[in-house]
């Protein structure tokens, strides 16, 4: 069996290549999946392909709308999210995918700096665990499939 | 039939007071919950009641986990969810209760000002509406149950 | 115990209200449900509540997510649901109702003329009784409810 | 992972087809499925094999029951539908799917001409996306999975 | 809170009014629902209201979905479905309601004969009880209610 | 894909084969799945496995509830359940399973001779097809497989 | 609204009268439910009332089915469960309950002395919070549907 | 296909490995799955990985969820679960277990000596069968699996 880990968050750093690296040289039967990370293309998709939008409210709407075919379905495959909240930016799409796990009672695993811990009580209060930096994640999906410690 | 209301989000402003006002001035059937709304209330109720925590993480962990009883259960019955951006803080715990309520396929709508709209988009994509001002939101309550235009 | 019936479709005749004369006359246990009716409020409502939209597409779209809002709650309460098909008109959000009440696993009673026959054999499949006239969908409600013959 | 596709609607003309070439010209992972699109077969599937019916009602309702266990099972197992409405006929069945679709929480597109978008308000307000022809429904599906433009 | 329970199965004894004469006594707060009881009433309801058929297949077929319009609100909202065979008939309906609580998760308690006891043996075995009179229904609700012993 | 069908019901005559050897014979891509159909197997396994009985009421029942380990599992993968009705026997479990089934959303087809029509008018109500022999079984698979006519 | 809260666990000490008190002084809008606290009737009752079984085995396993419709239906309704872990005992019953309403997505509470935390550890995980005493938990209550501190 | 087997309970003696073997010398098309079953690994796995706690209390809390990671996910997808209470220790979470696949539907078998009968009656009477030996639950799977009888 092969666990779907759904990568959710933050996509300004390479945190995501970090833990493919891991799982990866860890040997672990895991597929990785994730929102589409190239910011402009993830914001002009929908006008890029069903015509533009004079008001940037649509524009952004329709892009949205789009990607969300895409994340709703990756994230009901789940069997683990991991939800990144970098130190920059609102970060609000982290938070509403960590809140959708949640309802589908699919664990989930965030990733933040100490700063965040306050702000992220509540997302934190429902995740099954709370990380600082990627390799602690790939320790944990490692330990979670094959029961490897540290 | 009662509609049961749930309203989400900032805490630092009298939007919950405003759409009371209204929907009561309005006379509609509607019941209206949220979360508690006491700031220090809510951040220190787990350890008021279960006991001190020297480290702060655990200490907003037992509060953050309380409030989630109230919290789920009352999203979970409602029929409409409001979820109320501010112009301040991160609100991770309003955007986490949009995913939840899209999740269970309960509609949302939003409020917030403009300024958050790009950062919104996708809490805004799945949502049946976004309203800039309590007013609207009222107004949307009194069409939803009644068929009444403003 | 009351019966909730979710009447959906046609808005262009008095079947509505025939059917709340009879079962009013019948003395029935029925909460009977519906769309907005009024034509222009609903197609207007949106754009009346949350702003003008030049382009008609999403004039139409904010008001439609907006009546969504009391459709689908009232579908998903609703025990029973009719679907009315006049003789005119695509009604295209009468079939969506049925196909979302048939997803729910809730029955329904269509009401149209023979000319709509055929074109409706699908939803007709998955529907409880087909009907020809509010008459008999009065009968067929005091039936299930109270076991009367007409 | 492969994407299941499930095609809705009009069975006149060859968009299917064109989806088929598309997807399979920029070697997407996914998995086509549909109703069974000649006309006549689909008519009179129930009668041919279960035996015939004097009363056309009956011989219409035998074969579209038959033809639900196809669509349901395959509506129900897929991740993304396309709704076809085209020029002519009623088209009840697909808007039908839509609202099974949409009561699933399966994301769906509309593909359709500019004639019918106030009558397909409401399904279009359930839709993530709105397409005009084939080539962008490739596209929308192209993005969803690989985060390729257009 | 009251318990509603469904009584389902053989329409040719008193076994409901004694359940309804016993829990009355009892002073237990229950709603007792059941299916139409008048044989022919519930064999001819669908013809008597949305015209005859030639063919007793349709006949019994219009019938039989119109009495499920009930029979299946009710024994969803059940919280105990009693299922009673009687010494006659095959009373496939009975245990259609019994495998259809089953996959609620609504537990149902038997009420047969010993010589139906092979024969329903894998109804029993999904059963929560087996009773071999109505006397011993009754002190399982006053039991399962008030935990009043016989 | 493969379709998972589960043949339920009747383990006296051979219908099974007949279905299993028809699809073979059309390479159709299905699954066959059913019961344990050796008899005194199906009756005794509970206490050969896990101790005798003096009580024939627990032996039966030690045995249906080991049997309901692989009906539900199989019943609940399925894609198309036939449930088969022959001439003779109560077959209460075949009927158990329809309803199962039912609430499920899962269709069914089932398998009679005439002279159980107005007994099975309540489970073949709420099924797709009624079918009299196992080569209409066969070809209402193939249809809705592969949209063949007979 | 009333709360409904499910307090499962040892029969043993008056922990659910010392709730009953505390929440009715209060004046807390709850409903308390849990199962039939006497024991020997909640052991006896199921050959008290369907007869006596020679094997001790099938008289607990009468007894504790016929339990399990009371308890199923009232943790199925509950908006929030107390699980009680008393001195003594293996109290099985009452992890099971913790179990059954962790796959609900029911928050629950627990309620039992240091010495059980770490055999406890999972339960407590999968809670929203952890007691010592009653008192707490009536705390917890006050505070969950008031936003009362102590 | 393969039948997913979770082995959920008792991490002090071999039972497991009995299993492993028993299923493989019949040749059985099964996966089986558990928790991590190295008792130190199990305990410390959460500090190991994220972080030393002061606290015993969030030392095991921090380790039971991120295991409730891996158990959660592999008991959903379990066909079947097997629970194992040994002869020592409390073991709640293997109660626990058995609880959550109640409430999802999932058939499980328990594993206990008769010393546990009493104190286990409502596990058991929730179960689809008890057994007393390893060899037992291999014969059982062979059975649900093969029809095969011991």
């Amino acid at each position: 069996m092969n666990w779907k880990i759904y990568l959710s968050g933050e996509i300004h750093s390479d945190w995501r290549e970090q833990i493919q690296k891991g799982v990866k040289a860890a040997g672990l039967p895991v597929e990785l999946y994730g929102p589409v990370t190239v910011h402009e293309v993830s914001d002009d998709c929908g006008v890029a392909i069903f015509g533009a939008e004079p008001d940037k409210y649509w524009h952004d709407h329709k892009g949205a709308l789009l990607n969300s075919v895409r994340t709703s379905n990756l994230i009901k495959q789940a069997d683990i999210v991991i939800v990144r909240f970098g130190e920059k930016y609102k970060q609000w799409n982290a938070a509403f995918d960590a809140g959708y796990a949640a309802a589908l009672g699919t664990p989930y695993i965030t990733l933040h700096p100490p700063e965040h811990d306050h702000a992220l009580k509540e997302v934190d209060a429902a995740a099954s665990a709370m990380a600082r930096d990627p390799k602690q994640v790939i320790q944990a999906i490692a330990y979670v499939i094959n029961g490897a410690m540290p």
